[in-house]
């Protein structure tokens, strides 16, 4: 199949466009058509001049031979029903975060992908821009030594949803990009929740949620729908180098700082089993380097990456399994709310994904 | 007393070299001795030619008739007995922060004072910065409108302290902002603390606070060690407007950003009471001010009002109290540590003082 | 007509693009085609699904009916041939930057659009930002006072081109802006132009141009293709206030700081002629206010004026005129360089304009 | 020569107090004493509590054995004077910037130094900053490459001297820099100056200076009193590297850019010797370092190495030459303005030395 593959884009809201945009602009997609309840607002986004169908209901876009994928940007408690029929018309899917509502529809969207052999896709967009990824392989490479901290804060004047609160409105994002970049994916020991809702607004509108992990280190995530100055930051603090991430710094948007704290513990014989350890704390004051990043779009990653798994019969990099743990942990952190920021395990999606089902392999 | 105050410094390590630096700057001051057990090292900070006393023993400098007052600059576990002498041979004194190691002490240290009308005043330096000072008189003003919350961050490579964790390291400079700047001073709701030790260091490394305020706002700190960034950041979140404080960014240190989001809650008659409030979210998007601050060192305004407090008989702006507030919190840090990040309720101080005891009138 | 307007854009090169993407997406407009010797080029820009036309042939274009205007994104020298036939078809015309590569024919192409009573515009785009447009407001207002100097810097690791040096690269964006802020255009009293050519490129790399302006204040521009670090920065500093324009700086592009120096001279009798002027100096140490600026694409605003002006029978407020002074300047500019840096005055662009033509009425 | 130098501050004004606490917080120099010709202000700068000897006569200091060296911090014309009887008493001599009002003057200061041993230093103090030693380093290691363009801006709100321009107040500071980084000294092919009085203050208050240097790269210096920003900031390109220098980001001062653009000019055999030269231009986007620097005050640097030079009998780093030749740029700054920004070539200082007086050994 080295076609381009026909693809439809269902929702032409907030997101669609940018969906449309890019589908549009990728030779590997053919996109056919933009369905909306709405036509007026399908029309608009496609624009004059142009021979893309828009459709108004869904069941004539998922009856349509032309359409191998669709691209679900419509509101998140109606991502599993047009998820599910579309897996069920023989369409792999593209999901907006988060995946769905619950973790009882996330679970039925993965099992449902698995028995019909399609892709499911999470459009987890910042793990396609090239810092994510720089950051996941710097990880990986072991180059930051073992994980110490992480520290995100997304903070802007954000739109009050009407829906959701700020923790689901913002968070999906953090998660989405700790479960891209920690190896082995998100499972927090425990997740902590924090809310504020000093406006009266009905819901959290300032969060913070604190989550050690199995390695021993913690991650911490501010999220603020009330701050007027815009944050976009992440901090991954390692035993031997630390990682700074300030998206709204185009010219330097990464930098890794060869400075920290090495403390080795020793063991002593002859003493007491107290005064074993004899701990000498040394400090570096090393070089920052700023990795030379290539510029180029998240959103056309993400529609190659797409069109790649579907043509491959493979697992795309945020699958499905990657919004069920983002969910999980979204989960958990509406428990601690409500028992006032105790710490809460989060639910193992893996226990609830359908055993016989063999799934995608994943990408090599 | 319209002449100098004769003043000595006690301890001659870390910090004491700063108060040398600038009670000899002072014409409120007449330093006239420094003390510290290492002889040399009170040698060096005084430096050569210069006629100020060098003492060893704590006595010596408390039987001294031209010493009116005593700086303490010495490790925490010390401040009381050595504070305890000096009011008792009736010098007034100033603390380093934190004011002492348990609030028992404190209380006793400002019960004392408060029995021989003696000034306590906590060296709680920040406050004496033209920054805070603009920032208490802003939120005063009613400028800000209603707090809604508070950020905090105070991270960089630090020193592992054989004796504290980060909280007790960094913390007390958050706090002791936090007391100054809030209308009645720092009186959280409760303390939830998240810590990690992520090297083995025995110790808390990295902390996240949390205080719900009174007023329904809330207020989060974060202390960390491991830092290779410095930040010194506080943004304090109004209904009006919001403060973004940068400390590390002298031409732009304070802004206030007149923009926000406004929610007006409606009465609606006819209707039934579930349904009788109608939310209207707004958002404005105004201008940023960068006030003029002026520069001047903080120990300097310190030293001075430690100076005008003594003559005018009056309490200073940082006194004991403020010392025993942001003791309390930290003991509250302390329990809820222990129990996994549980909110504690800080301890009332006020039940402790000795109510007899008049004390110093506050400054007009 | 308060219909679309018929437009054509030839070039599909390096510009083409971003002019075909606005004015597709511009409601004022209907691209009905898109020009360009390469077939293969300006159909990868129209992209699939499309009803535009895809024209190889000049002729072809002006001959059609639908097409009532054209944009011209085709290299330098081109640009008078095509914009004459243009003009001499009876379309109105938006060219490029420069408007032609010698004065001579940007003076013909003026003379030719007055003669025909159509819109000739030129596009600098930067007029059309909201901070450019704000900075030129600020100006008139009279709030900086009088205009004392003006800083200008652009530099970026650049294209070397192969045709022109950096001062016709990049200095075209900095002059047009000039002309635009600055109340009647810019007209300097002189140009001082000095270029190096570190590499051997054959052309200056770097260049730094001087102009005093008839006001007593003075205006410099830094271009340079060899910086590895992207600064776009513009100091307009006033009597009264200095406005401080950085536009890779989203979230502050404008700051405008009321602080300076107040000179005051004084007539003071009695006393020889020589030392009547007592001259006092004082310092204002004021606060910054960054204004709140919409975010709107400046290539959006420019083709809404465009179809404006068509549509107001008007000059647009880049016109041609415009675009000769910078051209002006540019000559001038050359002249220098080759003088070792002396003063050039620049030519007067109005003693070459048609004088019985009338033009279009500038814009109310 | 192991004891502490003896050394007396002429001058108490701005600069002196700097040279006193750093004279006397060293362990290098024994400071005896302070001079001016106003005891009041001597004795503030001196403080309570001190033996230092405060003088009032130039004559009294320089009889006095115990003075080994004196540190001249007064007004420009009267370092001549001074410097000269120091050194007919037999004293080492540091002069503050600029060396002297007139390059008669420095010359003679430099021939009175060689002819009588004795060292001669001008306090270039930013040359003593660990910024300027990094830069000078590693222009030295060849990292950068060649140089091909330095930009040096140096503009902030200042005060407007009653009898120097902008050029002689702040020029020096990068003058004095660019004699140090670049290898051979600064020696500038040609001197284009542009000066500005927009506020009508008798002298330039903004001030532009071009330097084609002999290697075929360029320098700029920016100098401006009525700037409300203050920047200071230095670009060094180089054909391999650029280096970045921003004095008042103390996290990020040098950061070295690894991106660049690569020209190659090839000989190509068989054709006419017009077109023999194919040029091919390649472009590196390589990584950001920035180095870990130690913060050490340049004052505390300074006056070290005016003691070594002193102990080991040879020039100092920054010697008389250094500020004579800082000064031939500034009297060909003069010119240049008096030419309307014409090239003037400055006088070779070299010329003018006594060629008999040998002078001390350069440092190895």
């Amino acid at each position: 199949m080295s076609q381009a593959v026909g693809a439809a884009v269902i929702g032409a809201g907030y997101w669609g466009p940018n969906l449309v945009r890019n589908f549009r602009g990728s030779s590997d997609w053919d996109l056919v058509a933009v369905c909306d309840l709405d036509e007026d607002r399908a029309k608009r986004v496609v624009g004059a001049r142009s021979t893309i169908d828009i459709e108004t209901s869904l069941e004539a876009v998922l009856a349509r031979d032309d359409v191998d994928a669709v691209a679900i940007a419509t509101p998140a408690h109606t991502h599993a029903p047009i998820a599910l029929a579309a897996l069920a018309a023989g369409k792999h899917v593209l999901v907006e975060k988060p995946l769905a509502d619950t973790m009882e529809s996330a679970i039925a969207m993965v099992n449902a992908a698995r028995e019909a052999g399609l892709v499911l896709m999470t459009d987890h967009t910042y793990c396609y821009t090239p810092a994510v990824k720089y950051i996941r392989d710097v990880v990986a490479s072991g180059e930051l030594g073992d994980i110490l901290y992480i520290d995100s804060v997304r903070i802007n004047l954000g739109l009050i949803q009407p829906d959701v609160d700020v923790f689901w409105d913002l968070a999906p994002h953090d998660l989405s990009i700790l479960d891209f970049i920690l190896p082995g994916g998100l499972r927090p020991e425990a997740v902590s929740a924090n809310g504020s809702d000093p406006l009266g607004a009905g819901k959290a509108c300032v969060g913070y949620l604190t989550m050690p992990l199995a390695s021993g280190g913690i991650a911490h995530v501010n999220v603020n729908w009330l701050s007027p100055t815009k944050i976009r930051q992440m901090v991954v603090g390692g035993s031997r180098r630390t990682l700074v991430w300030d998206d709204l710094n185009p010219q330097q948007r990464i930098s890794i700082h060869d400075r920290g704290v090495d403390l080795t513990t020793q063991a002593i014989d002859g003493l007491d089993p107290e005064a074993r350890k004899a701990t000498s704390v040394s400090y570096r004051l090393g070089d920052i380097t700023v990795p030379a990043l290539p510029e180029r779009e998240a959103l056309s990653n993400m529609v190659a990456e797409f069109a790649d798994s579907i043509r491959g019969k493979r697992a795309p990099v945020t699958d499905g399994d990657a919004g069920v743990r983002v969910l999980s942990v979204l989960n958990a952190v509406g428990e601690s709310l409500a028992a006032g920021g105790a710490p809460i395990r989060p639910q193992d999606e893996a226990d609830e994904f359908d055993k016989l089902a063999v799934g995608l392999p994943v990408a090599g």
